[in-house]
C-alpha cells in the first residue's frame, strides 16, 4: 500500500496497531464464510479505543479506503471477508465489560468483549447474556451485533437485536452517535439501534453495545429424544409447540450428521436412532416442562433418554461445535434457512429429496424451535461437474425455503456469499430503499462494500 | 376544501368512504393526546382495502396533501391529531384476521384489527398476541405498531417491535412494500420492519402486519402487596429483580392513584395502603414464583394478599382503565418515562419533590416491571400561573428522568406533544439522520408531517 498513507495510519494510531505483514494479511483476508473470489487485504488496524476507529474512519474517508470491521471473524457469510483495496479493522483488542449492573440488568460493553466472557462475568449475579451463537466461546459482542447472531437459547430468549439496547455508533465520517436507551423500553424517534444491527459494518462502526441480561436459570432439564427418522424428530417439533411447552434449546440433528459428530467424538449417538431431539428446558417449571415434552415425545414414538446435567452439557457442546467441524470450503456448504414451523417436515423432505436427485450429500442439524435450519451440502472432491451440482442443490434448497415461506438467512447474515439469493428474497423496491439507506449512512461507500445488500437494477 | 380534490377522492374510493362533514372533521381532529394547536383536517377517508390506501396517498403525492393515517385514535401523544391541511385517512375498517396460524404460531391482520379481538381469536388455539397496551380493548393493531406500543405484559413478553415479524406499508409513492419475514428469525438485509414500527406513520402507512403469538399461561397468580409508601414500592421491583422470578405484569399505584380508582369505582384501595405493587406470574411456575415474591416483598414490609382470579381480573382490570380516568387535558398530563430500575426510587423521590415545589398535584402509576413510568401531573384550573407551574414540573420531570439515564417516552411515542423533549434526548446528529431517512422515505413530507422526529436546525 501507499507508503504515505501507511504513515499517516501509524500516525493517527500506534505503529505497532497497524500491519501490512504477508501472515495478516492474509490471516484477515477472510472469516469462515465461503471464499467466493478470495482477495487479502491492502493493511490491517487494530483499534484499541474509540477514537483509534475514529481516527482510522476519518482517513480511510479522505483517502476513500474500504474499510472491513471484524471481531474474531467466526461469521460463516463471508461478512468479514476483505475486499480490493481494503483496509482490515480488528476489534478485538476493545475488550472491556464497561459496567456490569445486576440491579439494572444490564451490561456496557466494548464491541470486542466475547460472548462467553461476558456470559462468565454476568453469572456471578444470577444473570445471563441470552444469545448464544455456537461460536459464543471466541465470537464478540460486535460481531454478534453485526450479524444480528441467533443461536440456541434464542427459542426462548431471542436473537441479538431483543438483546440490544443501545449502541454506540462510529458513522462514515468519523462522527460518534449514540442510539437508542439504557431502559428495557423506549420509544424515541426512529428505531436506529435496530437499523445497526445486522447491518454488517455497512451503515456504521459499532464501538459500544448496552444489552439486556436475564436471570440465569435455576434449573435445568434437558431429553435426547431419538427418531427412527428426520422427518418424525420434524413432527415432534410441532408437538412440543401444541403441548405449549417452551424449550430454551430444541435442536434437531439428522442420521448423517450424528455419524459426523460420532467419528469426531467417539460417541455413539447414531447407534441410538437416525434423528435427535435435543431439547432443554430452564427456570422454575423446568422439570414439569420437560416432563410434559416427554409424553409428547414418547407418544410419535420417540425414544426418550433424560439426561443428567453433566451429560446435557456433553450433548448440547457437541452440537454447538458440530459448525467447527464443518467449516465450508469449495466443496462442503452449510446453509442457514429459517421456516415456519409447519414446514420443516415438508422441507427436511424435500432436502433429502434434491440431494438425492443432484448426486450430493446432505447432512440437516437445525434450531428446531424457531425453524432455523442449517442443511450442509457436500461433495467428496471439487471436480466441476460435481461443484455445479453442489451449486445446483444449494440454489434449489434456498428456492424451496422461500416457496414454503421460509427466509435464506435465519441468522448468519448475507455477507457476501449470499448476495446471490438476496434478490429472490426481496422485491428491487425493497432493495432500493436498501441501498437508498446505505448511501445515506455511507455516501461515499467506504464501509465494508459489497456486503449485506444488493443493489436495485 | 376543493371540490375538484374531493371529486377525485370519491372516484378512487367510494364517495361514502370519504366526509367532509363538521362533526367527522371535529371527530377526527384528535386523538387522545394533550392538544397544543387544535386543527382540523380538510376530510376524513376511511380505507377499505389496500388498494384503497395506494389510491389515496397517490391522490394525496399529487396535490400535495399531507396524510395522517389512525386506527382507532387512542394514542396519547398527539401522533393522530389532524394538521393544517390534513387528510385523515381512517384505517379501522380493514380490519380482517386474514390467517391466524396455531402451528406457525403466528396471526396476519390487517392494521384496523382490535387488540383484543386479535386475542380473543387466538385464545381459541391456547394462543395470544402478547402486547396489551391499556388501551387494547378499543385500540388497533395498526396503531399499536406506528407507537411501539408496550403495555402491562411486556414486562415478560417484550413490546410490540418484539411481536411484529413482517409488514406490508404503503409508501408515500403508493408503492405497496413488504418487509420482514413470515418465520420467527431472519437476517435478511436491513431491518425495515423495526424501523417502521414506532414509526408512527411518518415513514410508510402499514396496512398488513404479520405478527407472533404466543403461548396463552395454564396457570396465572396474582399479589396485591400494599406498602406504606411509594418509596418502599419501587424497592419492592428491586427485590423481585434480586429474586429473579419474572412477572408477566408488575404494576406500581401510589396512594392519590389509589383513591382517584376508589373515587371511580367504590373500591376501598387506597384503606389498605399507600402504595400497590400489582404483581402476576403466569405459566406453569406461577406458583412457585408467585411463594418467593410474597416473601421477598413481606421481607420489605409488604402487606401481602393473595388475589383469586375473579378479584386479580378486577384489580388489573382497574389498573388498565386507570388512563382512562386520567385523560389529558389543559389541567392534566400524564407522561411516559422509563427508568433502569435502579433509579425508579429515586426518580419516585424526585417527583414527589418537584411537585411539591412547583405547587401542582402529583399521581404515579408505572408499569414497574420495565421502568416505565406514567406520572400525571395537574392543577386545579387552567388559570396561566398554575398552567405554568404544571409546565415547569413536566419540564423537570423529563429533565431528571434524562439525568437518572432514562428516556422521555416508553412507550407512548413522540407524537405531536413530546416533540419539545426530544432534543433533549437526542442529539443533533441522531436527530439529522433521522430527518434524512425521513426525507428518503417521504421527500415531499406528505405522511403525517411534524410528528414523532425533530428536525436538527
Amino acid at each position: 500500500m501507499d507508503i504515505g498513507l501507511l504513515q499517516e495510519l501509524k500516525s493517527v494510531v500506534a505503529p505497532e496497531q497497524v500491519s501490512t505483514s504477508a501472515q495478516d494479511l492474509k490471516f484477515f483476508a477472510s472469516d469462515q464464510g465461503p471464499i467466493t473470489a478470495y482477495c487479502e487485504p491492502d493493511v490491517v488496524v487494530w483499534a484499541e479505543s474509540v477514537a483509534d476507529v475514529q481516527a482510522v474512519v476519518r482517513l480511510a474517508a479522505i483517502h476513500d479506503i474500504p474499510i472491513v470491521a471484524r471481531g474474531a471473524g467466526t461469521g460463516v457469510s463471508g461478512g468479514a471477508h476483505a475486499t480490493p483495496g481494503s483496509l482490515v479493522l480488528v476489534l478485538d483488542r476493545m475488550n472491556a465489560i464497561l459496567e456490569l449492573n445486576a440491579q439494572d440488568e444490564i451490561a456496557r460493553v466494548e464491541p470486542g468483549v466475547i460472548n462467553a466472557d461476558l456470559n462468565d462475568a454476568a453469572a456471578v449475579h444470577g444473570l445471563m447474556y441470552a444469545p448464544d451463537p455456537a461460536s459464543y466461546k471466541t465470537s464478540t459482542i460486535g460481531g454478534n451485533i453485526a450479524t444480528n447472531a441467533g443461536g440456541l437459547r434464542c427459542a426462548k430468549y431471542g436473537v441479538t437485536r431483543d438483546a440490544v439496547l443501545a449502541l454506540d455508533v462510529v458513522l462514515a465520517d468519523g462522527t460518534l452517535i449514540h442510539t437508542g436507551h439504557r431502559t428495557f423500553k423506549g420509544v424515541a424517534g426512529y428505531d436506529l439501534t435496530a437499523l445497526f444491527v445486522g447491518s454488517e459494518g455497512t451503515l456504521g462502526i459499532v464501538v459500544g453495545a448496552t444489552v439486556r441480561l436475564k436471570y440465569l436459570p435455576v434449573d435445568i432439564r434437558t431429553l435426547a429424544v431419538f427418531f427412527p427418522d428426520v422427518r418424525s424428530a420434524a413432527a415432534g417439533v410441532l408437538a412440543l409447540g401444541k403441548a405449549r411447552v417452551q424449550p430454551c434449546i430444541l435442536e434437531m440433528i439428522d442420521g448423517a450428521s450424528l455419524e459426523e459428530l460420532d467419528s469426531h467424538h467417539g460417541t455413539d449417538l447414531a447407534t441410538r436412532g437416525n434423528a435427535l431431539l435435543l431439547a432443554q428446558f430452564d427456570g422454575l417449571a423446568a422439570s414439569q416442562e420437560s416432563d410434559i415434552a416427554a409424553a409428547a415425545l414418547s407418544d410419535l414414538g420417540g425414544v426418550v433418554s433424560r439426561e443428567d446435567p453433566a451429560e446435557a452439557e456433553r450433548l448440547v457442546d457437541l452440537r454447538r461445535h458440530n459448525r467447527g467441524l464443518d467449516l465450508d470450503s469449495d466443496i462442503t456448504v452449510g446453509e442457514d434457512v429459517a421456516l415456519p414451523r409447519s414446514q420443516l417436515v415438508h422441507y427436511v423432505a424435500a432436502l433429502e429429496d434434491m440431494a438425492l436427485r443432484h448426486g450430493v450429500g446432505v447432512r440437516i442439524i437445525a434450531h428446531a424451535g424457531d425453524g432455523n435450519l442449517h442443511p450442509t451440502f457436500w461433495v467428496p472432491e471439487a471436480e466441476p461437474a460435481k461443484i455445479a451440482a453442489l451449486n445446483a442443490a444449494l440454489d434449489e434448497s434456498i428456492e424451496k425455503a422461500l416457496e414454503l415461506g421460509g427466509t435464506i438467512t435465519g441468522e448468519h447474515g448475507i455477507g457476501q456469499y449470499k448476495l446471490r439469493w438476496l434478490p429472490l428474497e426481496q422485491s428491487e423496491k425493497v432493495r432500493h430503499i436498501q441501498q437508498n439507506i446505505k448511501d445515506l449512512f455511507d455516501p461515499q461507500g467506504i464501509l465494508n462494500p459489497g456486503k449485506a445488500i444488493v443493489m436495485a437494477l
